[in-house]
């Protein structure tokens, strides 16, 4: 068979599918369990000062804006893991859920989130219904940090393969 | 440089390569460390009645046909874990790998797994070998479940893009 390796072009500035959310984590603390959308599996290790070891299974809401209170439009189901010594840093698998009348399907989002960073690009790795086959960039920013307990992050998804 | 994002057309009807596998997963329930081919590293939460938090490490057998006991022609690798607090839910990432006269490679399924519902498309998000750079769905289907013990998953694939 042939398959030269191509090297394509891509217009960054061009998605064929651009839009925003905003995810929202409640972290379980022990007393909140009807409120809580993540909770760790296993505690920092106590390697460095950073909850390396730290891996947390989370089924979160996402809104259109910033308020926690706002309708969900998809959500936010997967994991996250610390992985930092020297600051904090994590892996994550975060896979976009929708099933509403406008959208049904999912995509999913992995790779390193250094999150004290203003901005992280992650990639966007495929996915089903609406989203069937696509690829592309989510740029996440931590919009607001309420000590360990709550976290909002905004998810400028932009799709550069498009099939629906 | 130029190529604007490319919508693509994509005939979910045609794949270049489809077949159907089933998978068996025989739980560890600590008297069957023979037989058992997956196990929880890290055990529900109480954060809800549908285990959520459970974290399951596999390496099951596939079948080409229902039969637990016919000859297995690949093996499906990774892990599961539940995230759901209303109900049973599960990310996985589930490599299938093929080492047999017929087929050398595999190729990786990944992402939100609502396993109660009667069937779930996840994307293929790449491969190796026979399976070099493939992308496509897989859609799964419970065909069985024996209680905690046992449950075998039927794997409906179809590969958009092939390159062997």
């Amino acid at each position: 068979y042939t398959v030269s390796s191509f090297q394509k072009s891509l217009d960054l500035a061009k998605p064929c599918k651009r839009f925003v959310l905003h995810l929202h984590d409640i972290a379980y603390d022990g007393d909140n369990a009807a409120n809580a959308t993540s909770a760790a599996i296993v505690n920092p290790l106590g390697l460095g000062d950073f909850s390396f070891g730290k891996f947390v299974i989370m089924d979160d809401p996402v809104t259109m804006d910033q308020n926690y209170l706002s309708k969900p439009v998809a959500r936010v189901q997967g994991f996250f893991c610390y992985h930092g010594k020297a600051t904090y840093d994590a892996w994550i698998a975060w896979t976009v859920v929708f099933n509403s009348t406008q959208h049904k399907g999912a995509f999913t989002i992995m790779g390193e989130n250094p999150f004290m960073e203003p901005t992280r690009d992650l990639p966007i790795v495929g996915g089903t219904g609406d989203f069937i086959m696509t690829r592309g960039i989510a740029t996440l920013t931590t919009d607001h940090i309420d000590g360990s307990k709550y976290f909002r992050v905004k998810l400028d998804i932009k799709l550069y393969e498009c099939y629906h």
